[in-house]
């Protein structure tokens, strides 16, 4: 067993994204421990760039320590309640598995489906909620990472509420790369990732919760099942500055790696990173059509940050691929379940959203389609 | 919002310790995808390092994307089922946390109780056992963060399987630093933390489980409750090399610190690391103990890497801990629980187990001492 020295690769995937070098390098600074006043002025900061780029004011802002997956377990665990009714929005991968998660935590599911490739639709929502008037939570995906559909979120916020419902929100790929307002779009609990728009390493999950999904939560009538994402105990370390108590130990390195993401975005502007990722977007897309590749969703609900194609007819879809990683270093994403095969995941997330990354891509995809 | 540099720590309390800067400069190397074929080959090789320190063929042995307490839940969410009987020891923080796990999965926990410090007590732990012969597993600390103290895990494992139960073990602050051996031993399941005796970053938790908690699994009849943690899907991913299905994104930059931590014990000698543990806290403990101060826990059942330490009568805990952060740079432990403001937590774990931090350690709490 020797020391890893992985290749170089770019990542236009569906993420990790790559990961700028002054992240790569906050990383490898020395390890301090996780209740040094040191590093808890630094979680105040990480908490504060999270409401910035979250666009929120709520005190429960916080990186979970694990990834997405973890993030979306946190909301389901602490917010669903055995018996509850949670009407589940699905058009892919992850709004299925908001399903399993509700259904696991003794949840009864309504889903509401949508084609793989669609936004959700609000109208069934409405209907959904008014044949499920005691339905207590509407689940659904701001951004699916499997087809690169971005949902109305505000919306779907709204018919929620005008139901007597909250909303708990997945938004891993959208945050820092498309418009997302927790507070004005009234998001009750909202969880991410960071290893797409923020560009930092995998490995963390931000989330957000306000004070309706915090009252759900203080009105449970049983414990939350999982100890290490109780928000309650949570709470203990990442809230009030006077307590700080031992939790769990934090992944120092990883979080001063999210710091320094978040000061990156926060340097750029968070508006000026969701208007570069539309631009490029723009630049690839027509790129890409001008080879007589098409888009699965439709360009008004697509997300500038994903980009799913179609694998031209008669093309092997794993020869592509793998030319691509192999020949020119460089990462694009497989269809995931009913689009594997179909499509390819072209990611332009966060420090891979950039003007060269994308003169590879077409120049590269283009000699491979030969 | 600025760029975060961290102070230059010593670490000697009870995690996360001392850094190497290979593990670091590891951790910073360029990101690549959790599917590339480049990272496939690494997962493989941190798996068979992982068996080598944990001593064992057991074919699921991986490291849980998160820190060690979700390594915890991980055993009791996949191996407790609603209503099993589990035979828990608690003689310190992390059996009561076990408590907790256990319950909140809807087992009965039927406690055996020691003093802080002490070990685990194999009679009462046999006693238990013949008084709950439906018991199906027994779970208990190797090594008590809290308190610094050894328990007797083959002793405790042979009684287990003589009473029909699995075991569930918590080497967390054990693995590297004394003696481990899960099949020699036939620890059932087992997890730890990376921040330990490894001196990887925090954030990463390996777990193995051998063929009698598999069967456990196999044999439920209601599902896991957490999805993030279900061995069923992660072992998509990290088990069976023609697989590596997407279950969540794998932290890719800490994985390869703990890559490098592995390198680094097999080229130390997985036995020269237990060594040295001792050998340098036997240097510590001739000099604490030429101050006047005396250890929470008998010679016999003391961990050499985290020596628990009456504070002298008339000392100001948080104003010694404070000088020694302040002036020297040099972090040690607060007491937990029982023991807080009562004792200190002294680690020598993994990288920061060297003859110059027990230098440094000593002469600085002799000044401070003063």
């Amino acid at each position: 067993m020797k020391s890893f020295n992985p290749p170089i690769r770019t990542l236009m995937g569906p993420g990790p994204s790559d990961v700028h070098h002054r992240i790569l390098s906050a990383m490898a600074r020395p390890t301090i421990g996780h209740l040094d006043p040191a590093f808890v002025s630094m979680m105040n900061e990480t908490k504060e760039g999270l409401k910035a780029i979250f666009q929120t004011e709520n005190e429960l802002t916080m990186p979970v320590s694990a990834p997405g997956s973890a993030g979306m377990e946190t909301c389901f665990t602490n917010l669903v309640e055995p018996g509850d009714k949670v009407v589940v929005c699905i058009n892919g991968v992850f709004g299925m598995r908001m399903k399993e998660n509700i259904t696991r935590f003794g949840g009864e599911a309504i889903v509401v489906e949508d084609e793989w490739g669609s936004a959700v639709s609000t109208d069934k929502v409405e209907q959904a909620l008014k044949d499920n008037k005691d339905a207590k939570i509407l689940a659904f995906v701001h951004a699916e990472t499997s087809t690169g559909a971005r949902s109305d979120a505000q919306s779907l916020c709204k018919i929620a509420h005008d139901n007597g419902c909250i909303t708990i929100v997945d938004a891993v790929t959208s945050l820092a790369g498309c418009e997302l307002r927790v507070d004005e779009w009234e998001i009750d609990a909202i969880y991410s990732g960071t290893q797409k728009c923020l560009s930092a390493m995998p490995g963390i999950s931000p989330v957000s919760f306000n004070e309706r999904a915090l009252n759900k939560l203080k009105n449970r009538k049983t414990p939350v099942t999982s100890w290490f994402l109780d928000l309650n105990l949570v709470m203990g370390y990442w809230g009030d500055d006077a307590q700080r108590t031992y939790h769990h130990t934090a992944p120092v390195n990883t979080l001063y790696g999210l710091h320094e993401a978040l000061v990156m975005i926060l340097e750029e502007g968070l508006e000026n990173s969701w208007a570069r990722h539309q631009k490029n977007h723009e630049l690839l897309r027509d790129g890409l059509e001008a080879m007589g590749i098409s888009f699965l969703v439709d360009k008004e609900n697509r997300l500038p940050q994903l980009n799913s194609v179609f694998i031209p007819k008669g093309v092997d879809d794993v020869q592509v691929r793998s030319t691509l990683l192999n020949d020119y270093n460089l990462e694009i994403g497989a269809g995931l379940g009913a689009y594997a095969g179909k499509v390819w995941r072209i990611g332009l997330m966060g420090h891979a959203c950039r003007k060269e990354n994308i003169a590879l891509c077409l120049s590269a995809l283009k000699d491979t389609l030969k």
